[in-house]
């Protein structure tokens, strides 16, 4: 076995495909040389296109032991647009699919895709299979804040939870929040509509018991604002929740800089206020770009699975090749695996008296 | 009856009570000479405030029909962290049920208060009723957009919804946005984590069925980007998620103002940057400033009833209390119960289906 971190990317996904895989591997590989990474696609438009672009990529055997870049061929393509049973069902031979069954194989110890979401969660979870305990995997991301930044979870994996897979999603999120921020003990909080004890519907009040007794630090309720105000490392909520969530910040933050541009831009001098302030602005956009925070994790995996932004750029790319890049060095999966271990009984026990 | 719309204000609610209630009052009145204002709360205690900064109350055995500011005693104060079924119960003479009361025996026509929101939503219901065909009322307020503003419902008053409820949010909204925008047709949207048929919950995909047959412009299903940068004018959603929505876009806002002021504070040039662009940032700010959209419809009563911010300053509270005059003049729940009108053969017939 390689000492090399090895990670799969599925070249062809996303809506650029190798014209952003390709440029971002490299860029990863010139910065850091304890990586080996394997573009999975077609492989003479992979071989065509390094070569068009004197990008180095391996002759075919490669043993992964070199801090380089190889190609694995995989004759198939999801489409953005494809519907997730059926991309998982009949292209046995895509690049999501293959990049995936390398992690399978013990090849890759990540795999990367920018490509269709639903399609992506259901392959890696047919192929790699749940962790014990974990029930459904769950979409986390990195989100900034004005105390650094907040771990949310699920962004749009589950659109229905009960409060076992809150407790779930709240142990992974503790893990992954360890690993990646180096922090002992992180705070993990509950999303709801109030931070008040009783607010909240049934399945809230409910994962809010179960929390209180779990080994995390759990803060109790959260509300929307504290994902981006409030002193919590690791914000829990449904798919639904957590989907709308994102994309309404998505939108506000579009919404401002909207205004931004419009009112730096009207008249004389509002444009030469606008040209001395360039710089501070510049230095804002990057504190809130999510350039920045690209590579969402899916946990509860037998592995590990980074999903890319579809519109992911090659800088935006290549920092989801570096969440992979920290998940591997920390071992995420099998610290998820440690974790929920205490917790297997309790839960087989529960879900025994409420089968019975 | 006077001509003159009667505003009855609970002059005790939200966090400074009179401090704020009264000047705001005293402010729209200069304003606008085609309005009553009654305060309803503690007498003595209204009357010294308004005679030690000069604002002229009537005399007692006020008709309403001057264009004034009237005291209707209320002995007691529903204080903010109050449980909502508790303040129902047992203050029956509270500022808020009383100036409820007032809307109930006709005697003004809209009630405002920046007291505690399940209190005021639990009293207004109980004392008021809901409008034919309304299982349950619905938070509504108004957000800014790229486009000029969006309406949104609901935001907390009920966490979970069927179907119906959603279908009655969006025929609530549309007249609201019809009577409020001067719009005919506004384009109503059901909030979900995609824009694809398919996507959601199971409420949300039986919700997006019937409201293609209700009586409105459905335009189907919007993203929480839509919210501040789509092409709608009402989104409709659960109170949950409404919420959640509601106070994540408060947060976003707020951390990128935040990092806009260490950016333009950190070092000479930026300082210097900063002053320049001042008045820049104070347009900006402007249009996104929630004091301007203050004022939460509580639509589907048998009356008026508006919430402002519990931490709302003169400025904001003059915006609710102008809400609820636009409503006056609109004849909102009037307009609500015409159409619903047609919808209630239907949905009765489906209950009773439901319930069989």
């Amino acid at each position: 076995m390689s000492e090399l971190a090895v990670i799969a990317l599925d070249a062809m996904g996303g809506d650029f495909g190798i014209d952003v895989v390709i440029p971002a591997a490299a860029h990863v590989l010139k910065k850091n040389n304890r990586i080996h990474i394997i573009l999975v696609g077609d492989e003479p438009t992979i071989r065509g296109y390094a070569e068009h672009h004197a990008i180095t990529l391996m002759r075919d055997g490669a043993d992964y032991t070199n801090n380089a870049i190889s190609v694995h061929h995989a004759s198939e393509v999801v489409a953005m647009d494809e519907e997730p049973a059926i991309a998982m069902r009949k292209k046995k031979d895509s690049s999501m699919r293959v990049a995936i069954n390398l992690v399978k194989q013990g090849v890759a110890q990540a795999a990367v895709s920018a490509g269709n979401t639903g399609a992506l969660m259901a392959t890696a979870k047919f192929v790699l299979k749940t962790l014990p305990g974990i029930d459904r995997p769950a979409i986390s991301t990195t989100l900034p804040s004005v105390h650094g930044h907040t771990h949310m979870l699920d962004l749009g994996a589950n659109v229905d939870c009960d409060a076992d897979n809150l407790l779930q999603f709240a142990v992974m999120g503790s893990v992954l929040a360890e690993a990646v921020d180096n922090v002992s003990k992180p705070k993990i909080g509950l999303l709801n509509i109030g931070s008040e004890p009783g607010k909240g519907n049934a399945q809230i009040k409910e994962a809010d018991k179960i929390l209180h007794t779990a080994p995390i630090n759990y803060i109790g309720f959260v509300e929307g604002n504290d994902i981006y105000l409030g002193d919590v490392d690791v914000v829990v909520c449904d798919g639904f929740v957590g989907n709308v969530s994102l994309k309404t910040s998505e939108g506000v933050a579009k919404m401002i800089s909207h205004f931004m541009k419009q009112e730096f831009s009207s008249g004389l001098y509002n444009r030469m206020a606008g040209l001395l302030a360039l710089p501070v602005l510049k230095a804002l956009k990057k504190r809130i770009d999510p350039r920045m925070y690209n590579g969402a994790s899916m946990l509860g995996l037998n592995g590990i699975v980074i999903k890319s932004h579809g519109g992911a750029d090659v800088f935006s790319y290549a920092n989801a090749i570096n969440i992979a890049l920290l998940e591997i060095e920390k071992s995420v999966p099998e610290y998820i695996r440690h974790c929920m271990a205490p917790l297997l009984v309790p839960l087989t026990e529960k879900d025994k008296g409420e089968n019975s």
